[in-house]
């Protein structure tokens, strides 16, 4: 084993690195000088043919290692970001991004509620509203535990047309009649940019799911809210992918974000889904967003949820959320992972248990 | 012992048998009817905690010999046919679902183009529109190669907020200008149901992408339309849910719907997908749709174009698709997969070698 | 919804399902006797003409809703079920599944160290034995963390054939001499069974690796040891493959198997494998194995192995597995994924002040 | 601004980027060397805490234009180029790896059978070796197909220990006695180094399972075996670690390898395992080894046998195998999948459609 060696050239690797660096810039400044002859000019600053000559030049002088197409693709990623720094390039630093250790994005509800502060905020309810008593049963429950933030599922993506697509508007009303009535802050999934501006009226938080996460158009309508949004990693997108779903709601203003990790499809088929909690270190280094586990759709089954609480809060999230039913096994969607009311609260002592950080025990329980 | 005694256990046996057959279809019949049931409720029919009750019934009811394990396994067996039976006949009523051996949808486009109608139809173009000039380029070769359907792709779903997102509307004015020059037939994607009304102007066929594949507002609104529509499988997307989500098209009306199969996410990183080729067979047999191979997105690197495009003729499918540009180096997007013109009527010429039923050599070629 | 119907139409099937019970157990009696008859004259038990007439009448009879094939495929299980009791029934109750909610398998170490036995247990050490200074090194800081029991890796399966195989046999010697200078048990991969006898003299556990996981001529020689032995699970196993290869290990009489839970192989790639966490809980359900977490392959990736030592603790583990290394940057081996002495230790302090059922707080620290 | 100053700051970017070529190559071959003595040492050369680290370097030396953003995009595309450049190299010098685009190995039986000489060669037989006369039904039929090699499996790798395990050296025995008598050869599945001596006497060619594809023992003992060798993809290996498996065999002398791609693990649950068909372009383009593809294992359903046979061919594979056996629903093993015999005219009467270069059709039929 020759570490010096390897020490050596690695320094060397460092130095054509910085030299790289000195290149780009000043190739940079150069373009963005055409870029303002152009402009003056009025033509376009994408210039195809002109791409190509430089191509060809560089392939006619290219003596290896890197093959030619290597080079070529290289130099295209040079002329793309050249052309993003001239048309955009305010917007090119990706706003999710964390740009310091510390920084980090609390999430702050109209009750004073915040996620992202330390604390392990616990969202519950029911996968949908069913009904005013259903509805008004679970919320009394996770007053008891000192839930804050309650789903309110009024609108559901199902596989088929012809399932359950939940109660609507007049389950938002419920909701909300509800919501005030002990108060609680409601979360509420979206299906479609054309429903903003109803439900705004009835819900303190929008919920991106999986089968949206990466829904350009309802990102960017969302983007232009001034209300915080769970964004829920679909089960089969990469980290990256998730990241860059909550830039296009970033990108347009709002930054009250929620991530939510909720398990990914693999070949195992014990659980629903794999709950990829490594995803929450992972998101927590890149990203200044607060995360939440989602423990009921990860496992799909509800004898997992109070472990995965556990694992959640192990791996360092800013919460969870559960789904809670008075009655599971005649619920209208999701009946194998909901819980009872009883199994919630086990599960809310099972988590108290944990340590102090969480909210306090219920009084006169 | 007497052959005699060993006759009459046999028969014994016999009798069994059959007691067993009776009982196993009785329950198979009730089952059936909980199916149902759950099935309007949107429940899922897998239940594994209500399975996990009824072993526990009979491993304390059972006085052997066979094991309590044995039992399970055999119960275990009964209940996975009873699983498959109920999903089979739960999909027995979609739309989607093949009536019998011989049903098949053709679509028919306006210029007289059938697709699903035992010819292999190549759809063909670049990844996007960038220019009166790129489009004009790669018309000419198609209809020198006999291609009828052309992509028109002028909204590009990104996976960043920052990357090039098509032309829009003026993108849409190019490529119906130089459809009309050369006879050819549109295809182009819709992001959101807001779009469909503009774009009804200026295309032939719809597209939905993988990432719109389960947006049911998207979906519900291409269902109302009079056009055909290319649906395509997301890349975490079981057969089932692609199935699904044609249903809600379909449950609209319209039936003009082509499947498109385009690699699954997995493990295998040498290409940027799986090409999951049993889904051809398999969506044949389950579904009246006419089914295409996209043969680009599906490997990611062009130099499997040609492969692919033999296997998915042999695999049985209608057709396939391929992305094709001027110049692939300096494409806008998906540079790495596009063919180049050459590279494009190289894969046309080793299709027509395999057989008759394609388009006819080219004239004057 | 009607829950009324839902729960007639359960208690029906359950009244089938006793039914088939009673059925099945009495053809079982008749069997064995036919099977007995067929022994005295020296026939062979299976005979597949006997099984096809059975199968033939059974199909005519049938009316469904089961299919002809469904039934045929029920039956051969039925037949197979009752050669196996005929056979084996004595083995057929699987060794590894838990028959009481109480039961648990603690492993005895020589030194008396209990896994499985509530305590968290820690196992440690460099992916590989590479010289005594590194090997000496390594275990002078576990000892100082109260850790007991260390890798000692002489045999590397490698992807290449020209990759680092390890030290061999004066490897194990090395590790032998370390550890009875510290007091410190061995456990060490065991690649074919032609290396259990030399390796029995210097190890204090067997491990197989991921690769051997369904080599069962490996499983089944250990399973003739007089020897603890960790089980480690292949990325891409299913958990019923899991437990299927503990129980050729322990059908063969050795019950002293950990099983460890490593990640498993899926699209995501920011992390060398999915650790499949809910694998903790649902192994636990099924089987009175002990179970650990090994957390430096699951994530291939240092800055993770915190994070992972507090999930595998949360999900109910009874242990964990990291790789230590006295300078990583040069292992010979797994360089990205293995701790320094430092970073060891912080995982360590970080583990104590979750709770206090860890090894105790190490003396003068 | 006149266009001089125009072509002058053009020309000034020419410059610069014919400086970022070199500098480009430069570090190309650097980071060659660096991944070289990785190699040497057995660690993967992606590692993302050095590139992490490099990039802090740049950020921290970036003064712009370029963002600090821009700058990590530019430098990962350079990373991961420079990554491809060094596993391409690292695998330059393998055995497997086809060193001419016209180069490729031709493995030859006894009888003079040529697999990987342009012609489609069938393997065929049942799944396992159950009796006499089971076994010689199969063997007529594939004779009068014209297929030259049968699967012998005498030893099964089950995921139970109480599974049917095979017949063992009885089996053998059973097998060339037929094989002799319709002058067929035999391939049959090795699992333990141990067993290799004694087979050598009865068989053909071996077969190494998806079970020990990483099993280095033994392909090392197969590698100084002087007789063919099946190498059959595990399910959740990537191409790269088949590729290397190979290896293991060729680098102790024996080249006749033939590689079977058999599907691998996903998510997707409607066939047994999903076939990876662009496995067998890209293992062609790599390796200059004959490659055929398993159509039973890969579906799991033997509806698929001959959609899969098609696409086999379709893709330049050399040949398939497929499992036939007289009663399929007797099978003790792999009942599903196992053509029946007419089933199996069937598909052979469909490849022969597909052109001249399969055996041709058989006399007499």
């Amino acid at each position: 084993m020759p570490p010096n060696r390897m020490a050596e050239l690695r320094s060397e690797i460092d130095e054509i690195n910085l030299q790289l660096l000195e290149l780009l810039n000043k190739r940079a400044t150069i373009a963005s000088e055409i870029g303002k002859i152009q402009a003056q000019h009025g033509s376009q600053i994408y210039d195809p043919q002109r791409e190509s000559q430089m191509l060809t030049i560089l392939q006619m002088a290219n003596e290896g290692p890197f093959s030619n197409e290597t080079i070529s693709a290289l130099f295209k990623e040079v002329f793309k970001a050249t052309l993003n720094l001239e048309e955009k390039e305010a917007r090119a630093n990706f706003l999710v991004q964390r740009k310091s250790a510390d920084q980090k994005t609390v999430v702050e509800l109209p009750d004073g509620t915040h996620i992202g502060n330390s604390q392990f905020t616990v969202i519950a309810g029911p996968c949908a509203i069913e009904s005013y008593e259903q509805y008004d049963e679970v919320a009394a429950a996770l007053v008891e535990e000192g839930v804050k933030v309650m789903r309110a599922m009024a609108y559901k993506p199902r596989t088929s047309p012809y399932d359950f697509q939940g109660l609507g508007e007049p389950g938002l009303k419920i909701a909300r009649q509800v919501a005030n009535k002990y108060g609680l802050m409601l979360v509420s999934e979206v299906l479609d940019q054309s429903q903003l501006a109803m439900m705004d009226d009835y819900v303190d938080m929008f919920w991106v799911g999986a089968r949206n996460m990466q829904n350009a158009f309802l990102l960017r309508a969302i983007g232009k809210m001034n209300k915080p949004v769970v964004l829920k990693r679909h089960f089969g997108a990469t980290l990256k992918e998730f990241l860059y779903a909550a830039e296009y709601i970033m990108s347009e203003g709002n930054d009250q974000i929620i991530l939510m990790e909720r398990g990914i499809r693999t070949f195992s088929q014990w659980t629903r889904n794999t709950l990829d909690i490594g995803a929450v270190p992972l998101l927590k280094q890149e990203s200044h967003l607060p995360i939440v586990v989602d423990v009921s759709h990860s496992a799909g089954r509800r004898d997992l949820a109070i472990p995965f609480a556990k694992v959640a809060k192990a791996s360092g999230a800013d919460g969870m959320m559960v789904e809670v039913h008075p009655n599971p096994s005649v619920a209208m969607s999701d009946a194998k992972q909901q819980l009872s009311i009883p199994q919630f609260k086990e599960l809310m002592k099972e988590l108290r248990k944990l340590n102090t950080d969480l909210e306090p025990e219920p009084a006169g329980d």
